[in-house]
């Protein structure tokens, strides 16, 4: 078991990362001051397969665990459920000394931190994610919260964990196509930031699809290094913290095109990546064999570019193109300058982003 | 204008005291970066006297603010509400370097400060308490948050506005009977803390049922001293804001005992000031005279107790009292000393409790 430290202005705390340690989960616990009584925030497809043996590990060192199961899915981050969760924690009477456990991916993880932000002004939260985009992105960083009809994440707070604890032999019963999602946000990490994630990947394709847990825990434990060293110098999302976003222009204007259909978000957000990696290339300022590695490794992921159900003005009205002003719209944006380094742009023109798109479209 | 300001670990910030400065207002905003567009939420009652005005006075000022007006009264302060108010904003397309304004009493700080607290994950807030209670209690602290039908206050957060305004001009239309209950919290600052606040309502009472503004200012002042010098000293509530608690332990048993009827809280917790006087001078640590003045001048505020309406055992219950482990049961309060000065006890028994009431009963 490995562990990485992540600190911040006021608080400090613990990311445990390792493969079969579910057995640890009460020793530490107990060492973090965990109270017996607890609740465990989870949904149904992971209560199905592992709530038997986690609830039995708790029982057996002391702990008093109850249990509330949300239905999976992006459906379940309203303020429906919200309002459900609280009043099954205000009948089990958890106190406010007490902990909420987040286990699942990061649909449970926003719900259940977003429920012990604000539930009795805030309780003691462990963040245990099963899926690898929970592992690697959403369980770090304290960002939760919840979705309104009019718009995804709109209620929320910044709320950190006591403890995070990932353990990739989760990842054994987690859906193909989940894991080439939370694969794709590692790959990122790789060009952002950490030039060993992409190698590895890259060298070791085969085997880490058929989930070799040691090099899957070190991939894990390397993007949560990346994420928790761009979160710690920059908590609240200023500036700095857009590097995360690489992909995310073109891929958001991807998934609204769509309808947020068909493709998931990360892998929208994979074209994403090809695609402002291309404006990069085509400035000159990434090279050609960078850029080449960068988009055989994305491709080979699976990915097909769903270009029957989409158009090219529609993505870029969703990007925020207006004709009218046209000339004058330039975008902010950090663009690979090589396979793990990155730089600031201020200047990044709807011509550009036009041209990337090109670039998408022509692809297979 | 005179101005406090609380010094919390990460973030400090001003209150605003004085008579008639709602001219200064907007000033205000842009000397704390308050961008022009904002949002404003307050209740029909304060919308019906007040909002033309304070519109207006911002829009001359170059402010470009929305409004969202909710019903008076603790039911506003609901999941519901809150979910209306989230629409409006989003809606509004209200940022998260833009402000809220909580224009009102308690439920409008409570509940428009919980908005902000989690809206975008957080957007800035301004507490313009428009009631005596609010001026003095609730903007200050940083507690915001909603009820649970099965519980009061049981959603929130802490989250501290970039500053609180507090013009006592706004106490010329308030209700008696709500000016009594904050004059009631007034009393309490002065026996908990402050002596000079109790002598001045003493000898001032009829001046100040006649709203003088000058002292009232002096009043709101002083008692804001003192709980931001409570709230300093213990930010989430440990142990040391329990001194805040003073006549809460029996005032709460009276307001359940009557469900939540016929006395408002601020009444009941006056009743609860006298009892837990009352124990402080049965254990011979507070003098005959102060205990004394202490009820001559909380009766002298209109209190009748409504001992038709209440049952002793009803009260103990709701206490905590329980038969079964009578002789073991100790309460944790903090009691006066004398006027000013209170003293933490873990050893209150429920037979001091009850014959505190004993002599509630037998007044009037």
């Amino acid at each position: 078991m490995r562990k990485i430290t992540l600190k911040l202005k006021n608080i400090k705390y613990p990311i445990y990362i390792g493969n079969q340690i579910i057995d640890r989960f009460p020793d530490l616990c107990r060492k973090h001051g965990v109270k017996p009584h607890l609740a465990v925030i989870t949904d149904k497809i992971v209560a199905g397969i592992y709530l038997d043996e986690f609830v039995s590990i708790l029982k057996k060192r002391g702990f008093a665990p109850e249990i509330i199961i949300v239905n999976p899915g992006e459906e379940s981050k309203s303020l429906n459920v919200l309002s459900k969760i609280f009043t099954d924690l205000i009948q089990m009477k958890l106190r406010r000394d007490e902990t909420i456990v987040a286990f699942g991916g990061g649909v449970v993880g926003d719900l259940a931190g977003f429920a012990s932000a604000v539930y009795l002004r805030g309780v003691n939260l462990i963040q245990l994610p099963t899926t690898l985009l929970a592992m690697v992105d959403s369980s770090i960083g304290g960002k939760v919260g919840i979705n309104h009809k009019l718009g995804k994440n709109l209620i929320g707070s910044f709320y950190h964990p006591i403890f995070v604890f990932s353990d990739v032999n989760f990842l054994k019963t987690l859906p193909k196509r989940e894991f080439m999602c939370g694969l794709g946000e590692v790959v990122k990490y790789g060009i952002i930031m950490d030039a060993e994630i992409f190698k590895i990947i890259e060298s070791n394709f085969d085997n880490i699809l058929n989930l070799d847990f040691k090099l899957m825990q070190t991939l894990v434990f390397r993007s949560i290094s990346v994420k928790s060293s761009v979160v710690q110098k920059d908590e609240k999302e200023k500036k700095f913290r857009m590097i995360l976003n690489f992909g995310h222009t073109i891929g958001h204007g991807i998934e609204a095109g769509l309808n947020y259909r068909r493709l998931k978000h990360g892998e929208a957000i994979m074209f994403g990546m090809i695609g402002e990696s291309f404006i990069a290339f085509s400035r000159g300022i990434l090279r050609e064999k960078d850029f080449s590695r960068m988009r055989n490794l994305l491709f080979k992921m699976g990915l097909v570019f769903p270009k029957k159900f989409l158009a090219k003005d529609v993505i870029l009205k969703h990007i925020g193109y207006d004709k009218k002003i046209f000339s004058e719209q330039r975008l902010n944006m950090y663009l690979p300058m090589k396979i793990g380094k990155m730089r600031f742009f201020n200047d990044v023109s709807f011509g550009e982003i036009e041209r990337a798109l090109d670039f998408l479209f022509n692809q297979n």
